[in-house]
């Protein structure tokens, strides 16, 4: 495929995060379930009801490119993911996964807030502003989502460091 | 191998952001190979140059560990060398690909400000305060390189909507 216009790397960006998201639909129940501080069960929880509108917003960021929304395999959320799940298999007690857990969320947060805000500067430049609306709200939930973890970090890594004290 | 500890995960996260770090200094090269507009190649070779010394400090960091610095295949980085190096191949203008490579760098960036935002935030949990000092200096190299690369993206981005038109 060749990407002769913005436009088309914009399209392709769209069918990358799209593919992202839906991946991400599938592996965040399994973090959910491998957690078990009460507040980080409650911000994946959240995270997750947010990630089923993201993909809705993804899908109306399509309409001003006037092709069909398409997920593209993004090789970068399936690294993450394959991290998070060879993490999740390793044996650790409750207070050290659930730090490993954050970590890891986290680190597919920042994966969102870059992609999003190539596609929200890009979207800006094509003059795209129904996108640039829809994915600017994808893009707030993810900082924000990152946020409350890091909010949440403070009382479960202070318990991770006291295992085996 | 068993994470009975924070100190245990935090010497994980080191192997693998230690192996993430060394697979960018292969990956940085192509890119600069790749981008056309000067301030683009003037922000990546200044971060190949951070990201050298960067792996110094990372080895510094192992150090309160008392374990021997090891890198770990870290999946998720292997995703995103993936992910930049399919798009490197495709037929792009090279503005509109100078406009990629800001994308796919910032991703990169994003991995690593999450990585070393929980590896400080464990470290310093743990007391290992050469650590924090080491990987907070990683951290603000990296989250500075994004913010370069945001700067550059604005002219690129213009030039690359102009394509075709």
């Amino acid at each position: 495929m060749s990407l002769d216009s913005l436009a088309d790397a914009f399209h392709d960006g769209l069918c990358d995060i799209y593919h992202a998201e839906r991946q991400l639909l599938k592996a965040l129940p399994k973090m959910i379930k491998k957690a078990t501080d009460e507040k980080l069960v409650t911000a994946l929880t959240t995270h997750l009801e947010e990630t089923k509108q993201q993909v809705e917003r993804v899908e109306l960021a399509f309409e001003e490119t006037e092709k069909s929304p398409r997920a593209k395999k993004c090789d970068a959320m399936a690294g993450l993911i394959e991290e998070a799940q060879s993490m999740m298999e390793k044996d650790a007690s409750p207070d050290v996964m659930d730090a490993i857990l954050i970590g890891l969320a986290q680190k597919i947060e920042h994966y969102e807030i870059a992609s999003y805000g190539t596609l929200c500067s890009w979207a800006n430049s094509l003059g795209y502003m129904n996108a640039v609306e829809q994915l600017g709200e994808n893009l707030a939930e993810e900082v924000n989502a990152d946020k409350v973890l890091t909010k949440v970090s403070k009382s479960v890594n202070r318990a991770a460091e006291a295992v085996g004290r």
